[in-house]
């Protein structure tokens, strides 16, 4: 096929409309499209190489720690979030720079900075991962040194899935309501002095805890309207167009029979390298 | 705090009860956790760093295509989904290997492989952007030469967000229903003969187009029931928990206020880098 593309010849209006609706025109016209500016190189480098990485804005100082073996939604779900909070900056971080690769093996995102790089946060993010990288991180002593030093400046400090059981063998739950990822909740409360608590997130002082993979999404919203306020919240919630309407009804683990939980790990289990 | 870890002394039944409930570990006593072995060096490269990254499996080969300005979620929602469909392969692959930075400028995916190494894919995945992403992508002839060149052989051809706005610019979408990020439905209809269709996914032909951001996750669950079944599916959404329950109920376009909108869309832009 060898159609011509229509964007040999866009209209003239092309850049001022792609992503604007009708009704917000008018609201935005002030706003102008000229604080993007045209294409240009920025994908090797994050918006700055030192300092904060927000640009000198003054909004929360968003940590996301990477580590081998993470689940990629934990992470990149709430840092899609948590980037369209006003002046936020989100970092993603490891123990040393450079790509992190996936649980699955299939994905790698760059930590723009090592622990000794990350400066103080207003909020930290730890996702979970599959068997490996769990075991490896809750086996980490520097890891979680690091963890509870740095959670004693943050605002907020916050897990998705299977994270949570590293904030806890940090000692950071003890005594605390939170969840987990909903296969891991018995080994949790076997193993910590933490209650686990099936919900979406659950919140207990600063910290703020996630159910598995997705719910760092629910999370997110959650902590943005924390991070500034409810219409805030609701309108990065239409920015991402979080809308949920899957096409199953199989994602609660309560709801959900022997047969498929027992797929759902094993499906987990063959995708993990 | 210098609270002992309770990561230092793991009871026995540790590596074999951390991800699993015990509901579900008689189903799975038989598979063990050998495959997936000790914690080992992932982090830079990929499962194979040469043929099909699915390490042999005959599986889909899932590609997802990167370039510099998209939004973090419109790729990674769908990898974390479509890298658990059986013996599937996700590969992230941009016109060059190497870090591709998001919309924000805050994060960076790795590209693992450049358009000309991606082979035939059975799935190929378009991501959206922010405007200057975009507008990049839908101008540039050699990438929308290649999409075209690709579908020629998938066996479905897919999109989030505004990703169709670039399979409508390669020519693909003529005369088709599709989706698209809700503030761009009037410039696709306006400058593509498409019909859009309010849907959180749309699948017309072989093409699957997805509404903004998160609609990628719906999407993928329901091209992963495509490739699997309905079964398979469901057990995927139950492995990422994906029960989705936001605190606010304002991420529908066609139920927001004008005022919302317009905040929605001064977030997105302000966020952009």
């Amino acid at each position: 096929m060898t159609h011509p593309t229509h964007a040999q010849s866009p209209r003239p209006t092309t850049r001022r409309t792609v992503l604007r609706g009708t009704a917000a025109t008018a609201a935005l016209a002030t706003a102008g499209l000229a604080a993007t500016g045209p294409a240009h190189a920025t994908d090797v480098h994050p918006k700055t190489d030192s300092g904060n990485s927000s640009s000198g804005s003054d909004g929360p100082r968003i940590g996301i720690l990477l580590y081998d073996g993470y689940s990629l939604l934990d992470p990149t779900g709430p840092a899609e979030v948590l980037s369209r909070v006003p002046g936020a900056s989100v970092t993603m971080l490891a123990e040393r720079r450079g790509p992190i690769r996936t649980d699955t093996g299939d994905v790698a995102v760059l930590a723009d900075r090592s622990l000794d790089e990350a400066g103080r946060l207003d909020v930290l993010l730890v996702p979970g991962a599959g068997n490996r990288g769990l075991i490896a991180a809750m086996q980490n002593r520097p890891l979680l040194d690091w963890i509870r030093e740095t959670n004693r400046r943050t605002r907020f400090t916050t897990s998705v899935c299977t994270g949570s059981l590293i904030l806890a063998a940090a000692g950071l739950l003890d005594g605390r309501r939170a969840t987990t990822y909903w296969a891991s909740a018995p080994y949790m409360e076997k193993t910590f002095d933490v209650t686990y608590v099936p919900e979406r997130y659950v919140k207990s002082g600063k910290f703020i805890t996630s159910a598995g993979v997705s719910a760092g999404l629910d999370m997110s919203l959650y902590l943005a309207a924390r991070l500034t306020d409810d219409d805030t919240a609701k309108a990065i919630q239409l920015a991402v167009e979080y809308d949920p309407r899957p096409p199953f009804d199989a994602g609660n683990a309560q709801e959900a029979s022997d047969d498929l939980k027992a797929r759902a790990l094993k499906i987990l289990e063959d995708s993990q390298v």
